[in-house]
């Protein structure tokens, strides 16, 4: 049963056509498409999908217009507090860190706290020291800047409010993946920087186990992006697992029902990335765009921005 | 509809008979059954669900015994990290904090964040800062010291691991409340201190919606404690939810479901109390023992520590 899948997002949001350059377009297509071809090539190899979904969110991390690691927001402070985690479906074990500045990948260091700590979650000054002391890369500040994303903050708080994102509108950002390898194993991760102007240690479902991310061999790997307290208060990753494991929905009526119908209904803006044991691939929004990708067995790679794509 | 229902807890793990005086038990019984007294005259006198759980979780705060707020355990940095969180049955609104010092009642923190901000989780101490701008009151760390609590730390540094409490074995300290009101609105609250010599910025699963704490009108409202690590993994309170919303299972069987099936397997020590909308209590724990009580109109006020109570 060779039935590889891999999925990845690098944020839901208000992606309007209107707003978009051809030349721009092209530019996240391509790197999508690079990132998926990495990491479905590993697949190929026989890495494991926890190793692949820690390395394909590390590339969508280092690209600089995804809302993670290099290209994250700026926050109320004018520095960059990055929230990631990761789950393994095989094991169900769980690493993920919140509000911790100064980490080059903070999926790399989600991925050691599951690996070398007896903890799930580490927050703040703490995720710092952990890092130190297992030599995860650290990166000063100049590193995470870009004019853009520093562009964004001065306008918002000029309008004091909070956003999700960097483009107009309400854009949201976070990158993640999931994928199935050849043991049929499944595992989510999912990294971001968080909201542009956001204050006092806001932490979102991203470094959240069963809202951000959730992976669970007898069901699914699901990793989210959206409006994180709406997808707090809905539990969105494990609420499709137990759609899946106590009502019998496939991978897609499950992101369906949660995405379409439950978020939708009480204003919750954004999608998932999902896949099951069968390898098949579910990518689900709410909001006019998501850029977004994947690749299986059954799926030839392909990449998409828009909702009519 | 009066179903009026309350029910309490002040930590599970291993409290044996043996290691406990008389005095002690009596001590720790005459408080779980004066605040469940109070908290249930609030909902006698029309108080909501919510802001009995946020009453009765911090008379329990207050309590020194307890592994919450003014009783919490010392960090491994000889500090104190609270985590709290808050869940509406109504409208799904939840507010929680993580990692955050010196706030003298964690609970009401997690509450003004729910109630006064377009947040859920706050963490660290950006948490702090808006506990000051809100009033919330602070407390300096001369209020949380208690001898009992840093022998327990000296004596685990000496053995240099963590441990989830005070006693000896394995106990594991937190304090919660859930209620139905007369309106057939429930609510859910949980606080912590967390690990005794816990470091870096570890967060377990109080704080955490769907883990720690969740309450929803349709179904229950669930408090969790116990070895948060797992509880995160096992998404605990939104699993119990979901058993009762898909399989059509009581309060009860998806509580013995969760705690006595699922995560005993995995090792998962600890306990949950809940209440559905008819005003049914569960009060489920796979440990030795856990603090714990209610009280509903069907029910007479009791308290208990041991599992043969």
């Amino acid at each position: 049963m060779q039935k590889l899948s891999l999925a990845i997002h690098g944020g839901a949001g208000t992606i309007e056509k209107s707003t978009m350059t051809a030349q721009k377009e092209k530019l996240y297509k391509d790197e999508l498409e690079r990132i998926l071809k990495a990491g479905y090539q590993l697949l190929n190899d026989h890495a494991s999908a926890i190793d692949v979904v820690d390395q394909t969110v590390q590339m969508l991390e280092d690209f600089p217009l995804f809302n993670a690691g290099k290209g994250s927001v700026f926050t109320h402070d004018k520095t960059h507090e990055f929230d990631a985690s990761i789950m393994c479906g095989k094991n169900l074990k769980a690493g993920a860190v919140a509000a911790v500045k100064n980490i080059k990948n903070p999926i790399a260091l989600a991925k050691a706290v599951m690996e070398s700590s007896d903890y799930v979650l580490l927050s703040g000054a703490g995720a710092l020291e952990f890092a130190q002391l297992r030599g995860i890369a650290l990166a000063d500040t100049p590193y995470f800047y870009t004019q853009e994303r520093y562009d964004q903050l001065m306008k918002i708080i000029e309008s004091s409010s909070t956003q999700l994102d960097h483009a107009g509108g309400k854009p949201i950002g976070t990158v993640g993946a999931v994928a199935r390898d050849y043991q049929g194993n499944l595992a989510a991760a999912t990294s971001t920087g968080g909201m542009t102007n956001k204050r006092f240690g806001r932490v979102g479902d991203t470094p959240i186990i069963g809202a951000g991310t959730y992976a669970n061999n007898l069901t699914c790997a699901v990793s989210s992006t959206g409006h994180g307290e709406y997808f707090i208060r809905a539990v969105v990753a494990y609420d499709i697992s137990c759609l899946m494991a106590y009502k019998n929905m496939t991978l897609y009526q499950a992101c369906e029902k949660v995405v379409m119908d439950k978020l939708a209904k009480v204003g919750g803006e954004g999608g998932v990335i999902a896949t099951d044991n069968e390898g098949n691939i579910a990518l689900v929004f709410n909001s006019p765009g998501m850029y977004r990708g994947g690749v299986s067995k059954d799926l030839p790679l392909f990449s998409a921005i828009y909702k009519e794509e």
